[in-house]
């Protein structure tokens, strides 16, 4: 029996920040803390300096100074556009800017604060209801942590990794990165105590990095592990795979979906609408999976849709769509830049440079999937393939919504409404535009320009006392 | 699509209180609270004295002076124990002292403690990271209310009720508690609005009197209501039919359950076991469902088992069967009485007086529920029958729990172990006794006294660095 998804989940909107590259804390410049990168070797660059792709190590050693404190300073920012969630991506102590090669799993960086920042944070946080994910690299390690370093000498933690004659396993055979030996009870063990270190700090759940790697066995390991310490806590597991089958965590990222919408919104499948559908139908644990449109691994969406009329039908599927949204830092004022190292170029923080509406699109689709329950909870049912037209619905038919998304020319849509429970001369209401449109015999017409969009809600009037819906839930 | 089960709902372990008789808060005796009950109507008895079973409407007007006071200041014994919810049964203004007649569902009735002492109870709640769910009496109200009486008279909420030529229509006929009009607009709201108010005050759910009453269109109004103002909170109602079909509201209380194991411990029955599978089938939300072995309108568990050794059996199935146990105040000290009003005496607080081995009892087996992730969310599969013989499994075989219940005689039981996971040589250990048991070809073999039971936990042991469970979840 798969575990729940903690119920939080449905209502959490995800915030994702790459740190070294969201907010300097207290007042500095990476200028004032220079040394923290280069007595390891590490370059500083400039705010709002576009990364650089040199196609070598120099790309991971290059740092902004972001860190832990910058992160809490920024909480209002985050909490007003009404993200209720982070999830960083690596923090503990690493050579690199990303960290996704650990050095030592129970210190956060101090490039990024140190534990002292992560505490704080995470106080903040809490202050806000907010809640905190933490990215967990469990395959392999950097090959310059002591532990690493104590099995090549044969001293201790051998079990660790897989030694062989002149090489050690390692990950798509990058010798940097020693992966880990997970069959071995030991290592299992050292896995579970950073899980639960972290957990009893107050952290809400865990990003597990390459999961494909980790094998569903391992998988498995850490859900365990992490449900045991609470039902409540969360488990997401990063997979460029078809989402379904992956039962054993709360979700994937679901980069699927990413692809999907991209392929529909640039005219390259009209198919997209039932692959949605048959990806919700075999996906138990498509409520707890992840709605991205960009992430640190991919390039970002207004990079993807120069277009914002284009861009902001990804976004409304992003919300709508059974699954959590993520947004990824910078995206929501319309930062721009191709795969890594572009994507993960510094937070905007001159007002002057944002796209004040589209940010204002983000903070009214957010108000709206936290009204609608149907957007949380609710069954995905679809109902035209191109536009892409579907229902949202609970056992509260009244919280029915309908999501129309039209990257094509302007059309007047006739679909039906296959549910008995919406009763005939019911009206739908767009959230956005107050405009109404009626429900006849089942079926309702709605006329939707070039590349836009509807969000619809059923409207109950009750004339004089009379209420149709009654007795219908 | 149902709403999902709030998920610290599979960790709670709830306490039911009545609260005129669980305890007098601020150092007063009843006498000290005499006028609160007799300005209104109401006579005054001794704290310990048992309830007089008069047959008529002064049964309810008996008063023992408990209120929310004295709750609040109790929370450090129910913490103790382990529950982590409370239930308190109706609160709001009265006439009565069972308080299912509300007057006015604003206010708490001030022989409780009024709206200060409930504010007080929460925040006391809260710091102990325990939760609050108040009963909603939502089919009739008392006749005494201004509502009911404006009503009446014609001057207003006329729709509210059902009135007729010379009656009203009234709960059972009884006049004095008149039926609630469920299907006006402006009932609704008005039901809508108290659910709201206290759930704005902090509390966790509502239980909902007379389920079958409302029907299954006000299970779900409720349940809509309730999950619209967030998913995290809960609903249950109270149903005395078989538990499947009730999906709009988080679960029943189940005294279906309670039944089959009485029935099963009394010897009438050799297929409880079977038949609590089936119950397990068919009921999508039996994790939301609470097992209960008593309550306010049943007689209590000591009078149903004098024989603590069956007592004992009852309580394990209890806390091992999928769903919420329900601890009714006292029954943990060895509190009897037979049905309405002998079972609503007050609670014991003359430690000298409790059967303190029986609430060492309890407090073992919530430390065990509490432990063990596969009692919260695990699957139910019967093994035995008689004996009864289960398992509870999640996704790791290795949290595998099976529990024997034996109400006979001595026997050595066979029992298949039927999940391939469970790989040959493992151990079985029981959480009492520390005997192991080994796994051999997929049985088991379990030798068990009359009259008693056995909890037991998978055992994965390493012998050197070798684990069987290496590739196995």
């Amino acid at each position: 029996m798969d575990y729940p998804t903690p119920s939080w989940v449905y209502e959490a909107v995800i915030y994702q920040i790459f740190p070294d590259r969201f907010a300097i804390g207290r007042g500095k410049l990476v200028y004032d803390k220079e040394k923290l990168y280069t007595k390891r070797g590490g370059t500083i660059s400039e705010w709002g300096t576009t990364p650089i792709r040199t196609g070598d190590s120099r790309q991971s050693k290059t740092f902004y100074g972001g860190d832990l404190w910058g992160i809490a300073e920024k909480i209002d920012y985050i909490h007003e556009l009404g993200a209720n969630c982070l999830y960083l991506t690596p923090i503990f102590t690493s050579p690199s800017n990303h960290k996704y090669d650990a050095i030592d799993y129970f210190s956060v960086d101090p490039q990024l604060g140190g534990n002292r920042a992560l505490i704080s944070l995470i106080k903040a946080l809490k202050s806000h209801s907010m809640r905190l994910i933490l990215d967990g690299v469990f395959n392999h390690m950097s090959n310059l942590s002591p532990l690493f370093k104590k099995a090549q000498r044969g001293s201790e933690f051998r079990e660790f990794f897989n030694f062989y004659e002149t090489h050690h396993r390692a990950w798509w055979g990058v010798q940097s990165l020693p992966e880990v030996n997970l069959e071995e009870v030991s290592v299992r063990k050292f896995i579970s105590l950073v899980l639960t270190h972290y957990l009893k700090l107050g952290i809400d759940g865990w990003r597990l990095d390459c999961g494909q790697d980790l094998g569903q066995v391992n998988n498995a390991f850490v859900a365990s592990v992490v449900k045991n310490f609470s039902i409540e806590k969360y488990v997401i597991s990063e997979l460029w795979t078809y989402p379904s089958g992956w039962n054993m965590v709360d979700g994937t990222m679901n980069y699927q979906f990413r692809e999907l919408v991209i392929s529909c919104l640039k005219g390259e499948t009209t198919r997209a609408g039932s692959l949605l559908e048959k990806m919700y139908r075999d996906t138990p644990k498509i409520f707890g999976c992840w709605n991205m449109l960009d992430s640190h691994d991919t390039e970002r969406l207004a990079t993807t849709f120069p277009d914002r009329d284009l861009r902001k039908l990804a976004i409304v599927l992003q919300f709508t769509y059974p699954g959590v949204p993520v947004i990824f830092y910078g995206t929501e004022v319309g930062l721009d830049g191709g795969s890594d190292p572009e994507c993960r170029a510094t937070m905007i923080w001159d007002e002057s440079k944002w796209d004040s509406e589209l940010r204002n699109f983000y903070k009214q689709l957010i108000r709206i999937r936290k009204d609608e329950i149907a957007l949380k909870v609710g069954e995905f049912v679809l109902i035209n393939e191109h536009p892409i037209a579907f229902m949202r619905r609970t056992q509260n038919i009244q919280d029915t919504i309908i999501v129309v998304v039209n990257p094509g020319n302007e059309v007047n849509l006739v679909v039906p409404v296959p549910d008995h429970r919406i009763l005939d001369r019911s009206k739908f209401v767009d959230l956005f535009t107050d405009e109404v449109f009626k429900v006849t015999s089942g079926t309702i017409k709605i006329p939707i320009q070039a590349k836009s969009f509807r969000i619809m809600k059923l409207k109950n009037e009750t004339p004089g006392m009379y209420n149709q819906y009654k007795l219908v839930v």
